[in-house]
């Protein structure tokens, strides 16, 4: 009955609602505080962690000192838990006048001033999901007005406290308000997740008329466990989530982990690679202040954003999955290259897995491939060659594929595309001026 | 019916089954193959990894010129598919000839050369889990003789493929055959895993006079997962697995997988600390040709290792399971001293956990507390003192808690006992020659 009504109410959305603000033609990268710092309040004894204009500065000068801005990691993102209890006597929302004493406007400029951007949170509903208030309908726009005038580049706006009625109302009203600011203010809808992610209740066609990116499923939590559901999920409804994406319209499988606690290295590796198959935000929610040598050489691996960052836009999907519990995933590329992930869901030992590139889809050929983590190149593949990859109990192997060096005759052909897969080109995300394909 | 049967033929084992080698003391430890390279017997395409003498010659070497041997890290243990398919002419098991072209008697040689023993696997049964010739009720003479004539230290005497009709007899007819070669030879028997590792069906009281070492549980995999459900298996039934170990008679949750694939280093480090509590063997099965720093420094834990190796041999036991899903685990150790582990079993942020040891049971007196992992002690602690530990997501902190130094009159009391609480005092095992308590 009240599925039928939601119904209508979707069909009744004015065309006028659409996002226009060029932002996000590819997947956003940058930190978040949520998974990592939660809604740690408790600035007395916890002074280095607890959710403060301080926490977002530090991190931001590790995105500006420790290579992180060069590599595309350029938001920081506010999550629950910065509001003070009650909005000020002017009806707007306001920071925890002890946690955020210079307020938001003066954090933006820090950041702004770093070369990265903020990212600020609110919820549509009558409080947030830590009981912080809320953004009810009649507070969308004065909410929009507030984030643009502190110099907010991107709001999450998260869906705890309302009924699915207010959701699809004020979700587009949003859009709308963040539209008429004038500020161009990326847009991350966690709508989809609270109706269940999945069409019909939820219209992938129109949402990305509406947001920027989308939360379509469950929170990730600091552990294999909640990678796998998350990744496993993707997968099995691929065939609705995959069409959803694109260039400013992104599917939002939560923030990275990789630098907490939970991983081992090989599983950190895994979501590097699968974030980049899925053209997922690189959101990173860890302690830029203290991460491993390991973490760091996973996040900042420059072939793996590449590939997430390609400027096609094509989220990738699961090709196979195998009785071995080996799984194969792909993604297409700019100047024809493909991603490929091969993932071992085994927990005993390397396998060593079979396979040719024909198998895979790929047509005939000559093809070279490279190695994401171990920086090796294979060459001389043809779409039949019989290759064989080694991977680790829950590890990936992660190769980027593209058409190998023409012969002589052929030079004129892809001079742009060989030029791009020299493995130096991984140094910086370039956008094409022309279409290869 | 069968049931029955079994308890009356339990009861008619007689006295002299006892096991008399004086062996494990403290629990083994060293390095034994399955977890991490299982049946890999392709030598032809995995030179490295399969099973062969070079793989165990590979790992003596490490064990012997890494600092491992001088940790008590002793015993190189072969598991399942060592075998030739069929038995000699003698009637004798004989190794592989292709993979041990040298015999396992040289074998055994080269790694008694470096200080360490041999241990090697058999199968009480038709055959082994692999389908390698078992140890039928007819073969168990011959083949302690066989092990004893080469050299061999330790057995591992797995259940696949018998009932427990054939468990019941051939266990205990292992145990004296052994004990008939006059070799000194570790005997750890699977036996209990292949019935259900509780009472009635196991009588451990028993079991200890028969085995050095068993198998309660289910095979480890390479997960935290697989990790989670034998330590939460071990604590439920504490109250029944406890009590049956003691020096000489060890329960063992199986091997240690720290420096392989599945675990974070958070996690490895609770393997570590739990392992320790639990007076399990600490028998790696990785790769020690080529160990991250992580894990060697993990495994290599002088204070972790000596707690392990108390030598009042007392298993600790699971304290209390808070609702914050913290847990604290509890073993005495000699010299009036204790180990305690901080788990946390959350899957956010680091955990600030309130305690003081009067409410961990501990009587009234001052403490200091040398943290397993950091290297830093607290001093200053009465049992009412309220303490925090900051424990972050599937990680432990491992406290060694001692009596704090006497006052000035009191020096005469516990001379030595202070001395070994010295923190150089873990670069070595002692055991000492007198009772403390």
């Amino acid at each position: 009955m009240e599925y039928v009504r939601v119904l209508l109410l979707l069909a009744l959305i004015p065309v006028s609602t659409s996002l226009d603000n060029g932002l996000l033609r590819t997947p956003p990268m940058g930190w978040m505080a949520w998974e990592r710092f939660r809604c740690d309040i408790d600035c007395n004894n916890d002074p280095e962690n607890c959710i403060s204009e301080k926490l977002f500065r530090d991190m931001a000068d590790r995105l500006s000192e420790d290579g992180w801005r060069e590599l595309g990691y350029e938001y920081v993102m506010i999550d629950d838990c910065w509001m003070s209890m009650q909005r000020g006597s002017d009806g707007r929302l306001q920071p925890d006048p002890a946690r955020f004493p210079g307020g938001i406007a003066n954090l933006a400029k820090y950041i702004h001033n770093r070369g990265l951007k903020l990212g600020i949170y609110a919820d549509m509903g009558s409080a947030t999901c830590m009981g912080y208030p809320g953004t009810t309908l009649d507070k969308v726009e004065i909410d929009a007005k507030t984030f643009a005038s502190w110099g907010v580049d991107y709001l999450k706006f998260d869906g705890c406290n309302s009924n699915v009625i207010e959701q699809l109302i004020g979700y587009p009203l949003m859009s709308k308000a963040l539209n008429a600011t004038g500020r161009p203010i990326a847009y991350s809808c966690s709508w989809p997740a609270y109706i269940g992610g999945l069409p019909p209740k939820v219209n992938y066609y129109l949402l990305g008329d509406i947001c920027n990116v989308w939360r379509n499923f469950d929170d990730i939590q600091d552990s294999w466990d909640s990678m796998q559901s998350i990744f496993n999920w993707f997968s099995i409804h691929q065939d609705d989530l995959q069409p959803a994406a694109g260039p400013g319209r992104w599917n939002d499988p939560d923030m990275l982990i990789i630098g907490n606690f939970g991983l081992s290295v090989e599983q950190a590796r895994t979501q590097m690679a699968l974030w980049a198959i899925m053209a997922a935000p690189l959101i990173m929610s860890n302690d830029l202040r203290s991460l491993s040598n390991d973490a760091r050489a996973i996040l900042q691996n420059r072939a793996a954003i590449a590939i997430n960052q390609d400027p096609r836009g094509i989220q990738g999907r699961r090709l196979l999955q195998e009785k071995s519990r080996i799984e194969v995933y792909w993604r297409p590329l700019s100047h024809l290259a493909n991603a490929l992930v091969f993932l071992s869901r085994r927990q005993d030992m390397p396998y060593l897995y079979h396979s040719s590139l024909a198998k895979l889809n790929f047509t005939a050929g000559s093809y070279e491939a490279y190695d994401v983590f171990s920086g090796k190149t294979t060459t001389g593949l043809t779409a039949t060659t019989e290759f064989k990859v080694s991977i680790n109990p829950s590890g990936v192997v992660m190769w980027y594929v593209y058409p190998a060096k023409q012969s002589p005759k052929d030079t004129g052909r892809y001079p742009y595309t060989r030029r791009k897969h020299r493995l130096s080109s991984f140094g910086k995300i370039i956008k094409p001026s022309y279409a290869v394909l």
